[in-house]
């Protein structure tokens, strides 16, 4: 049985101090859950069905999990979704890593991105494109997040995200080309970028902020044809990811 | 003064149908009606405007424009935003043009995209690109739908948005160029676009359906190398247009 204090905790989850002091976040729905039963089964703290999802799975698959069989009316208690979809997983965050995949050529460094939806289509689209190592500075979104979690699709687990001062981790990495997405740099499709590299995105509104923009080897831009006054900050990373590797 | 009538008025607006009977949406924010007032002032129907807003502006720049003062429990009332920001305009509809800019070398056709965010952002990325017609599907999202309006930023006015049968409209173009995003197609950067042509972008989970896709003369995809299944349908567009506007 699920209890009061149960649907409690899954609801606290909703915020980030709580995921903090529990080290878990909330992954949801049939095809989110499917494919972390089937890709990370390790990270599954305990899973919240319906008796609908619980049937359609081949027993054997669930061999090993806590799971907890919820109403409907439950289900939507503990859901953040606008059409809760049969099952929500409590999931271990990834500890952060103490060293990055060092094999892959390119990180993305992303100053103070505010908005979660962004977040999570930057981490998808990383995944896309190879990119396994993220870095955010302190003020950027919670990448577990439920709405980031949504958007990043079955890709969050997939990628290195690591959470610190980028004024830091730069200065780590002297030598190393830096490419800053901005409005007045070279266009993208004028420039060869070899890597390894770090590729800085800044914030929706503000770009990125002069104290790393300082740090920059080479300011890169998308060229503007039309009349809009920005790009949105998820458009401009894959625009620039999809010039960088091909 | 503002009635109660106009606040259920107001209200009333955030569904498909009462825009549609009507003929207006909403647009808000300090930012955006700043723009719809230097931009397209003669769509403007009415502003409901906090006194700071009214305060803020010229008084001479509000000659002509019907505006009501309004208190900030009154705002919430009528504002679609989760922090509302000062202002409400009520705005008319483009009439559906007769005829598409016909200067512009490509079109836009959106097969039955559902999210309004992801709409509102591919509108977004058309004005940088300069692309200036788009085609939706009768299944599309409403491109006045609260949430596109607010990705689509400034640039829902200046992009012609069309809503019919796709099939009808590409048999009114043949001979013309069909490239579609598909998973199975050329490499976009194993191709080279000239224009006049017609881009094909699909449904969020779905893709382009079968019909819409027999019209293809060119299935076109991004590379992929990492793990991500799909990539977001937004970025998905910015990606190829990037590569074909350069």
């Amino acid at each position: 049985m699920i209890t009061k204090s149960d649907v409690k905790y899954i609801q606290s989850l909703a915020h980030k101090k709580f995921r903090e002091e529990e080290g878990v976040f909330v992954i949801e729905g049939v095809k989110m859950v499917g494919e972390l039963i089937d890709e990370f089964p390790e990270t599954i703290v305990h899973l919240y069905a319906t008796r609908h999802w619980a049937d359609e799975k081949n027993h054997q698959e669930l061999v090993g999990f806590h799971v907890s069989i919820i109403d409907e009316i439950t289900l939507e208690k503990i859901s953040q979704l606008k059409t809760p979809n049969q099952v929500v997983a409590v999931v271990k965050m990834p500890k952060q890593p103490t060293q990055e995949n060092a094999s892959n050529r390119f990180t993305l460094l992303l100053d103070q991105i505010q908005d979660p939806g962004n977040l999570g289509t930057i981490i998808r689209t990383c995944d896309w494109f190879g990119i396994q190592n993220i870095v955010c500075s302190l003020d950027t979104v919670d990448a577990y997040n439920p709405k980031t979690v949504q958007s990043a699709k079955g890709s969050l687990l997939r990628i290195n995200i690591q959470y610190g001062e980028l004024s830091a981790y730069l200065s780590s990495k002297k030598g190393m080309p830096v490419y800053a997405a901005a409005l007045d740099g070279t266009s993208i499709h004028n420039m060869d970028v070899e890597g390894p590299a770090i590729i800085v995105i800044g914030n929706e509104a503000k770009g990125i902020s002069k104290e790393i923009l300082a740090f920059a080897t080479q300011k890169i831009t998308i060229p503007k044809f039309g009349k809009a006054e920005s790009l949105n900050a998820g458009i401009a990373t894959a625009i620039i990811l999809s010039n960088i590797i091909k």
